[in-house]
């Protein structure tokens, strides 16, 4: 059998070979008689004049495909590469060995898209440095199940790896290691091109004025010095939002990010900012007082963060925010996604109030999976409709999807990839599949085959619950 | 340095030479310049006349050390093999590697020996396949951390994958497949000397009454055939205690295992038998009448129970069982080991009823490690002492010592390992150092360090908290 019928292999196709065809070798030669009803080749059409071989993905990208599965011959049409390429996967799982070793493929037809166009991963490479080879390994389990966006949280308050050509000391003092424990630019670039082969967006979040401890260790004066009375303690707290200087690194440093990453937003982040070394802090206490905004911090925040975005914006990039920049009532342009991760108060009426005032939004809330307990809990992830909340139909439009995260307290490359797989699966049904799918049932059987699949390709999903797969996972 | 001082280099030692030195070619040759205070040597002294060398591990084994790391050489004094190897392992992991990339080891004087004889750590093979490179990678990480007990609960409910000679179809029919989720005659007998050549015991589990629905499928009529009103419903529950032919299969088997597998005791189990099933079938109800047990089936448990003990104490061997046997009042002879498993009743009202009554006893109660939670839920773990019960010293003298328990239901080849490790380092932490060592703030950082240990030996042991390892995991 051909996997495609001209010698234009697009994006994927020798990745797909091998993941349907390299246990033929383990038996032995594949077998030379040709039955009548064998499947000789699968035809890939690309229907756009642009294919999009050399873009990017992007929010607006078209994601749907055609797959006719026949004798002789298949077809999988599909207007772009990307579409394509979850056709690929698709085929690949429509295939399957008999008792003998023999390669099937069942006659279908299949219309397939996406219900959401942002169906994201968030893996924290701060509290722990997780190597390039597993952040790849990730890329390549998100693209068997679907996923389009790679949210990178590559640094907060506990390291820094991320190296910065602007402000190499970032990372040189930031990080857990200045050799060992950071993305070069080459790195980075190598993850960015993955995941673009994969048809998978990487946004990059830099998290400020919060979360960025490991930020001080590197850049004198960005952090505002916390004082004990009516003198500094020694340690510092968020960004200083009422210097010059502040502003001026974070219009050098945001200028590098958005040329780094090639994608059209980035996360600014803005969560859970605590004002209580601001509030020691008798210069922050005197430019208050000056901007009048009495004793609310929030506010210093908002002036913080208007300041940001503006600067964010003139580098012509859109961006993400966690919900308290909304909350606080940052001034916010019409395209600013708000990535909704509260659990109190509900999400269902922060998902409401967000979409009421008009933003795009996405939801993580229910599905922080590092967070883990004892049982089948991908039943309650699965059970999540991001929709479910009160509001017109044109509110539920704003809905461009979720993710599921994977914060790294408890994290890194040892046990990473079956904490997240296939958990993630279930989130990766929800945002793609129709609504009305959702039946826990039926859900278990396909997850339950879905993750045989996955270690079948030598990723350690791991189980459900009581079973087994025909071919376990080999590695330790 | 070298670290034998002649050519008999006892069990263990290209393993422990491989685990300190096998990084220094990363780094390109050793020097060749030898410091003054450089350690040469360490010479290794087995003291009796016996090393045991060629015998097996026991509950009455002495696995005490003296070391002392000195300049130009070292002594590790021991009475046997076993205790060579306890102290190979503490040496080894006082290597430490300084910012040149040298290695270092500091003068110190040990004199070590365990706390509890028996220290174990419990893998289930049923509701769950679990490849035998797992096992021996288990076993190996079990060395690191002194453990010497490997309880293996071979068979359950959902599958049988020991392959019986005398009963082939057990597996035959009863393992998830009876080619590739089995483990041979030569497979068991790998795992045994394995375990043997790191100074562990290997206590199979063969569970019986309850917990055998796997070993109905290839041996007829060992089950009871449960009742639907007045006809057999089609399902079957326990083993069958009324008839004689259970009796002759019970015979036949344990006369295998107890050659199969060379430890002294035999793990029984005996726990959770399902009444319902019983109380269903007519023939039961007649026999229970004949005699006199009323409508008391712990009686008939008690019955099937006494008549299997019988049987194995023919064997020669000693007989480990759960706590519901000693709990039903069957006669047990009195160096049975009661393992004591359940949370309610209380552990510690169990563990003093069972020493009140004389038996030898192990707690796993509070280290059921397949339970897991979010957040550092090995202070828990760390903070029970099994002989923390009311009761005298001579019954504190009858704890033996406990197992971690890693019960197979969501837990295979992909996960099995990170969700152990660094959790049961806890547990054998406890069950060997002093009662007095129990201070979580610098077991935390032992513990830490410990896990960078196994990481760097390339076993994806997971993260307590946030932080890192010089050398990161470099597996998926």
């Amino acid at each position: 059998m051909w996997l495609f019928s001209n010698n234009d292999a697009p994006i994927g196709s020798e990745r797909y070979f091998k993941y349907i065809f390299s246990y033929v070798n383990e038996q032995g030669q594949p077998r030379s008689r040709v039955f009548d009803s064998e499947l000789r080749e699968l035809q890939v059409l690309i229907t756009s004049t642009d294919p999009e071989c050399d873009a990017y993905p992007s929010l607006k990208t078209d994601e749907s495909y055609q797959l006719e599965v026949d004798q002789l011959k298949s077809v999988l049409k599909a207007s772009n590469v990307w579409g394509a390429l979850r056709g690929l996967e698709t085929f690949s799982q429509l295939v399957y060995e008999d008792d003998y070793g023999v390669n099937n493929i069942n006659k279908t037809s299949i219309l397939d898209y996406p219900r959401f166009s942002h169906r994201g991963i968030l893996l924290d490479t701060s509290r722990h440095y997780l190597p390039l080879k597993v952040i790849l390994a990730n890329l390549e389990v998100m693209a068997m199940n679907k996923f389009n966006v790679f949210h990178w949280h590559i640094v907060d308050d506990s390291s820094f790896p991320f190296l910065s050509r602007t402000f190499p000391n970032l990372s040189q003092q930031g990080a857990y290691h200045p050799y060992t424990h950071v993305y070069t630019p080459v790195d980075v670039k190598s993850v960015i091109e993955f995941a673009r082969m994969r048809g998978i967006r990487v946004i990059a979040e830099f998290d400020t004025p919060g979360h960025t401890q490991s930020w001080g260790k590197g850049q004198t004066d960005l952090l505002t010095p916390c004082y004990s009375g009516s003198s500094p303690s020694g340690t510092f707290g968020p960004v200083n939002p009422i210097l010059n200087s502040t502003y001026d690194f974070m219009t050098s440093f945001f200028k590098e990010i958005s040329s780094v990453f090639a994608d059209a937003y980035i996360h600014l982040g803005g969560d859970e900012v605590d004002f209580s070394c601001w509030k020691s802090n008798p210069d922050i206490q005197k430019f208050m007082e000056q901007q009048g905004f009495g004793q609310d911090y929030s506010k210093l925040e908002s002036y913080y963060i208007q300041r940001l975005l503006d600067i964010v914006s003139s580098t012509k990039k859109g961006y993400m925010v966690w919900q308290e920049v909304f909350d606080n009532e940052v001034k916010l342009k019409g395209d600013t996604q708000i990535h909704v991760w509260k659990m109190n108060p509900q999400y269902q009426d922060e998902m409401a109030r967000v979409t009421a005032a008009g933003f795009h939004t996405l939801l993580s809330s229910p599905w922080y999976l590092n967070r883990i307990s004892y049982g089948q809990d991908w039943q309650d992830i699965y059970r999540v409709d991001p929709q479910s909340f009160n509001g017109t139909p044109e509110q539920k439009k704003l809905v461009i999807g979720g993710e599921a995260c994977l914060w790294g307290e408890y994290v890194d490359a040892t046990n990473l990839t079956p904490r997240l797989w296939p958990r993630a699966s279930a989130v990766a049904e929800r945002l793609w599949s129709d609504e009305n799918v959702k039946d826990i049932g039926s859900a278990y059987s396909r997850l339950e085959k879905h993750r045989c699949h996955m270690v079948r390709r030598g990723i350690p999903a791991e189980p459900l619950f009581v079973g087994h797969c025909g071919h376990e996972y080999s590695g330790l």
